[in-house]
C-alpha cells in the first residue's frame, strides 16, 4: 500500500508559525506519526508553496506507483483549476484533507474547486485529518 | 463516553433506497456496527424528517448527557439555520457528516449553513465516515 | 389505480381563507371531488403544515402501495430540499401542482426546488389542477 | 369555442427530430388529435420561429374571433418580452404549455418571462399536454 | 383583550443558554411578566422548534379567538415561506419580534421573510420587546 | 430634411388597446400628427412586430436617405442587441423614444441595451414624446 | 434623562403630506407628546433633509449632555455610512424608528446601514413608535 | 403657468468646465434662454451641490406656488433616495432631465433611483433637454 | 462535400460599414474566395438579420443535404435560445465564427448561448475564420 | 506651492473619539505639522460633514488658487458620485487619502467610487498618510 | 517565421490521460505534425505546470526572436491575470488555443481572463486546432 | 533596519515595456535609488513571476532578519489567498504598493485579496510609491 501525501502552500509553516494556536506538530511530525501508525503503508510525502509544482506532484499519481492520495491543497483549495484539472485525471482516489474547519473561517474559505473531483472531504481535525484520511483511503483501496 | 448520533431528513431510507448504488447498509446497521467498534462508547442513535425535531434532538446535547454529537443534517444542511442555533448552543463539539460527497453533487449541496458552528465536517466515505467522525470526537472529547 | 395526495402548508385554510377570492371550495371537496370523477381511482389524501411529516408523506410513495403521487409543496415549494430528496427517491411519477399562476407572484414564488425531480408541473388552475393532474398521472402510469 | 394554438421555434421538428425519445407525434398529430378529441372546439393551429410572427399570432387573440389561446412559446420563452407584452394585451385567457419539464433541464430553462402574464403553466407532459391545456382553457372560458 | 405569543426554534432555551449573556429570564418569566403588566390582556404562550408546528399555531389567530399575534420566529424568521404565508392569511394584526439586534449579527440575518406581511418590527430590546410589542398591539387592535 | 420612424413589437396595438389608458391615438395618427406639425420634414414610418425586420428597417438609415431616426424599439429595448449592432452602424443621430415611463414600470423595463448607442432617450409623455424627439433630431442634424 | 431625537429627510413633511394616508401628526405634536408622557425627560430635537446636518446632530451625542438618541434616518438609512460612522463613535444608545413598516415596501428599503451599529429597531407603528422607542431606551439607560 | 428649476451638484460648473466638450452655454444662459423662449411661464431657478438642499428645494414644489418641476439631479441621480422620496410626495409633475446620455457612460450612471417617481425622462439633448422638458411640462399642466 | 454558412444580423453590411475598420470585404467576397479555396465543396450562403429566418437555415441542416455547418450569429450568439435549440437538434457538425475577437469587446458578448451546443469556436481572425472554419468541419466531416 | 486640504464626514472628531485607538492627534495637529514639516506649502484645510460643501470644497481646485488636492472622503468614499464628479472636473492632482487600512474593516469600505478619478491612494497609516500624500503630490506637481 | 507554442497546466499528460477519448497524439507528437505541415516556419515548443513559468515563456515574446505566439493556457485560461498582463505586454500577436470546446464543459470554463487580450480564439477543434491557429498567425504576421 | 522588497508578476519587464509610458526606470534602479535615499536600511530585493516562489520570498519575513516587507504581487493581488496566507502568518509590518491607480483601470484590478491583511496600500505613485512605502514602514518600525 503506497499513498502520496501531498501539501500546499504555508503549511511548510506548520509548527513554526503561531505555535500557541497551531501547536507545535510540524509536518515533519505528521509524516513520522503517520509512517508509525500505518507501518504497512508507504508514504511519500512532499510540500510545495508552487501551484505548478503541487500540479507536478499530483500528476504523479499516474504513475501507477501509488494506491491513493491524500491532499491539502491549502489557499489553492479555493481557486486553482489547474490541480482540480490534475486530480481529476488520476484513476486513484484522493481526499481533500484540511487542518481547520474552512467552513468556520472568511468567505472565500467556504468553496473548493477541487473538492468536486475528490472522493471525499475531511476538516477541522488538525494533524488528526491526515489519520483519519489514511484510513478512509485504506478502506476505499481495498475495497 | 456518550455520543449522540442524530441523522436528517430521508436518511431513514438508507438501505432501501437503490441498495445497487447505496449499498444495503441501513441506519440500524451503522448504529450496531458503531457499538461494536467503540464497545467504550454509549451512543444514542435518532432519525428525523422533520427540522423541529432535529433541533429537539440536537439540544439533547445540553443535558451533560452526552460528550459530542454527530450529525447528518441530510438536505437541511443547506438551509436549517434553526438547526444551526441549535447546534452553535452546545458546548460540547459536534462533527457534520455527509454520507456522500456533497462537493460533486447539485450546486445547492455545496453550501452548508451548519458547518460553520461545527468542530469539523466529514464527507464523501459512505457509512465508514460515522466511524471516523467518532474517532474524531473521541480524540476532540479526550484531549 | 392508487394515488397519493399530498398537499403542503396552510392548505387545510382552503376554502376558509378570504372565500371571495380562493372560492368555498375546501381540500375535502376536492378529495370528494377527485374520487367522483375518477370511479376508478383510489386516492389517499394527506395535509400537513410540517415539512418533515410531508416528507413522511412522500416517502408512502416507496410502499409499492401506490401507482403515483400528487404533490402540492405549497410555500416548501420554494426551499424544501428535504421533500425534493424524498420525491427524488421515488420510482412513480410526482406531479407538481399549484392552484394560483406561481408566476404571477411574488418573485420568491417564481423557483421551485422540487419540480426538477418531478414529471411535470401544473399551475394556476385551482382545484381543476388536481383534475388535470391525475388524468396526467393515469396517462403516465397506463403507458 | 374557438381556441387559438400557437407554438414556437423548432416545434415544426416535433416527431422527425429523435423520435426515440420525442416519440413520433408530429404538431400535425397533434392538432387531429385535439380537433378528435374536442369536436365542439373550432382550433385554428400556427407555428413559427420568429419571434415577431409569434407576435402577429398571439395579437390575433385580440380580434374577437377566439376564447382563449394555448401557447408554447418554445425557447422564446426565456426572453421574449415582446411576446409577454402580446400576451399582456389580450383579454382572453392565454396558458402555457411545454412538452418537456423545463425545471429538469438546463438553468436558463427555469425562468419563463411570459408565465407571469398567463392563466397557468402546464410543463411536462408531452402532446397531453395540450388537452390538459386545452380542458383548463374550457373551463375557464365557461365559468 | 386576547393576544397570541409564538416563540419559534430554541428561544425554550432561554435562560439556560448563556446566562452571563442572556440573562436569566426565561420564556415563562417573560410570560408571566407580561401578564403582571398587562392584567387585562389574556395571553396565550406557545414555542416550538417545528416550523409546521409555528404555522398550525399563527393559524390559531384565524379562530377569532385572539386580537392581535406577537411573533418571534427564531431562526425561521430569514426563510420560511410557510410562516409568511400563515401570517399573510390572518386578518389580526402580527407583530415580529427579536430579541437582539438582528441586523448587528451575521449577514443572513438581516433579511426577514416574514415582515413584509407583518404590521410592524421590534428587534434588539431583550425580553422588554415582548412589553413594546404588546404596548404596540394594544394601540393597534383599540384604534 | 428626412426622418425614420421606427415602431417595435405591439406598437401596432396603439389606439386599439386599454383606449381608457392609453387613449384613442393610433400610430396613424402619431404620423398624421407629425407630418402636420413639422410640414419641412419627410417622415417615414414603419413598424414591425419582428426584430429581424426592425434591423432591416434601422439598416435604411444608412443609404444616405435619412438625415435621423426615431426609434421606440418596445419590449425589444432590453433584449435585442441586433438592433443595437444596427443603431450603432449608422451615422445619422438616432433618438430612442418611449410612451410610458420605463422606469416606473417591471424591473426588466430599466434596462435598455439599445440607449448606450443612440443620441439620447425621452420616456414618459406618450405621443408628445415623438414631437419632442423631432425637435431635438432636428436640433442636431442642423447643428 | 435627556433625549435627542433626531428625524431625516421629509419627516418636515409629516402631517402635512397626504394627511388621509399618514394622519395629521405632525413632527411637532410627536415631540409635543412625548414631552407629555415622559415628563421626566428632557427632549431635544431635530430634524433635517440634510445628510451632514443629521451627521452633525449625530455628534452632539458625543457631548455628555445626552443619555440616548433616537434616530429616524428616514431615506438615508438605506445609504448612509457616514452616518452610521456617526453613530458608532457614539458610546450612549441610538435606536432607529421607522414611522412605516420598511419591509413591506419597495425592496431597497429592506436594508438599512445604519441598524448594525444602534442598539435595536423599531418600526411599523407610525407616531407610538417614537413612545416605545423612548421607553427602550429609559430601560437600558437606567440598567 | 410657474415652474420649479433644479440642479443637482455640479451643475454650477456648467460652461466653465470644459467649454471644448460641454460648450460655453452656463446655467444662467439656459434660465435667461427658458425666459425668453416661454415668456408666459415664471420660472425660478436653484442648484446646489448638497442633497439636503435639493430636498428642500423638491419640497418647494408642495407650496402650491409652482405647476411643475424640472430636475436635473446630477449624481445624486443614481443614489438618493431622499430626493426621491421628496418627488414621491409632490403632487405636481416632475421630469428628470440630463445633459448628457447617462447610458453611454459607466455603468453606475444606466440606473436613476429617481425616475421611477417622475413623470418621464429626457437624457443627451444638452441644454435643449430643458426647453423640451419644459414643453412637456406645459403640456401635461394643460392636459 | 456540401457545408451551410449562415450569417446572422447586420452582417450584409460587411464591407460596406466602416470600411476603414472591417476593409472593404463584403459576404459576396467571402462566399467566392471559399468557393475558389475549396473548389471540392459545395457551399450554400445564407444571411438574416431575422432570429427566425436563422433557426429556418439552421433547420435546413437536417436535410440530409449537408455535412456541416458555419454558423456566424452575429449579436444573437448572445441571447438566441431559439438558435441554440436548432443546432442542438442537428446531428452533423456545428462551427460557431466571429469576425472579431468577441471577448476583447463589451462585456455582453463574451457569453454564448450557442457555443455550447456548437463543434467548436473561431473568432477574431476576420474574413479568414472562415476559411479556418471549413478546414475544421473537413477534418471533422471526414473523420 | 499650494495644496487643498479636505476631509470628510466625522473627520471633525479625529483624537477626541476612542484616543486609545486613534490616538490623541486632532485634524488640528495633523495641519499644524503638515505646516511644519512643508513649509514651502501653503495648506487650505477643510473638513465637513456634508456631502454637498465637499463638493463645494473640491470645485475650489478649479479656481487656480492650488496646485493639487488632498482628500479624505471619510465614508463617502463609498457611494458619494457627486464628490466623484467634481473630482474628475479638475485638472489638478488629487490624492485619496485613509487613515486606517479600509480593505480590513467591512466589506462596503473596500470599494471606492472615487478613487477611479484620483491619481493615487494612500491607506492604512494614520495621520502620517497626509505627509505620504503631500510628497506624493510635490513630486507629480513638479515634475 | 518564428512562432513560440506554449503550452500551461497537465498538458503534458496529453496522449497518456484516457487515451480513448483524447486519442493517443501527445504534444510531441503535435510538435513534429507542425514542424511537418509548416517546413518554413521555426517552432519552439514549452509546456509548463507552473504559471510563473508560463509567464515566463510567454515574456520571451518580447525578445524579438519570434513573430507569434500560440498559447494553450489550459486552466489557467479561467483565473490568471498574471499571464494576461504578460501577454498584454507583447507586440506580437497572441492566438489562444483550447483543445475541447470549452463553452460545453463546466461553468467555469466559460469565461477566458486572458483570451481580450489576444487576437482570437480557436475552441474545440483538437490538436488540429494548433494547425489553424498556426494558419491565422502567419496571415496576420504577412499583413 | 532591513526591509524585504517583494515583486510579482511582470515587474522585471519595467523598464523595457512601454518606456513611453512607464517610463524608463527599471526595477534594478529602483533599487539602487531606494538604497542612495535610506543608507541606513538594509534591502534585500526580489522578483518572480511564480506565485509559489513569492510565497517563499514572503516567508522569508518569518526568519527574523527583516523589519518590515514592501509588497507589489502584480496581478496576483487580484487571486492570491496562497499569498495572502504566508503575509498573514508574518509578524512584521507589510504594505502593499502599486506602480499604477488600480482604481483606474480594469474592474477586475480594483478587489485585493491581500490589502485585508497588510498594513496599508500606497497605489498610484510610480517608482516614488516605493519610497512612500519604505517610509511609512520606517515609521512603523520605529514607533
Amino acid at each position: 500500500m503506497r499513498i502520496l501525501v501531498i501539501n500546499g502552500p504555508n503549511l511548510n509553516l506548520l509548527g513554526k508559525r503561531e505555535p500557541e494556536v497551531y501547536g507545535t506538530v510540524t509536518l515533519d511530525d505528521i509524516e513520522k506519526s503517520l509512517a508509525k501508525k500505518f507501518p504497512d503503508v508507504k508514504f511519500e510525502f512532499y510540500q510545495s508553496n508552487s501551484e505548478g509544482t503541487l500540479v507536478d506532484y499530483v500528476q504523479k499519481g499516474m504513475s501507477g506507483a501509488f494506491d491513493g492520495v491524500l491532499l491539502n491543497p491549502g489557499a489553492y483549495t479555493h481557486y486553482s483549476y489547474a490541480i482540480r484539472d490534475a486530480v481529476a485525471a488520476l484513476k486513484i482516489p484522493v481526499i481533500e484533507v484540511h487542518l481547520s474547519n474552512v467552513h468556520a473561517r472568511e468567505e472565500f474559505r467556504k468553496h473548493s474547486v477541487i473538492a468536486p473531483v475528490c472522493k471525499g472531504v475531511i476538516a477541522g481535525f488538525g494533524s488528526q485529518g491526515y489519520e483519519l484520511a489514511v484510513q478512509a483511503l485504506l478502506k476505499i483501496i481495498r475495497k
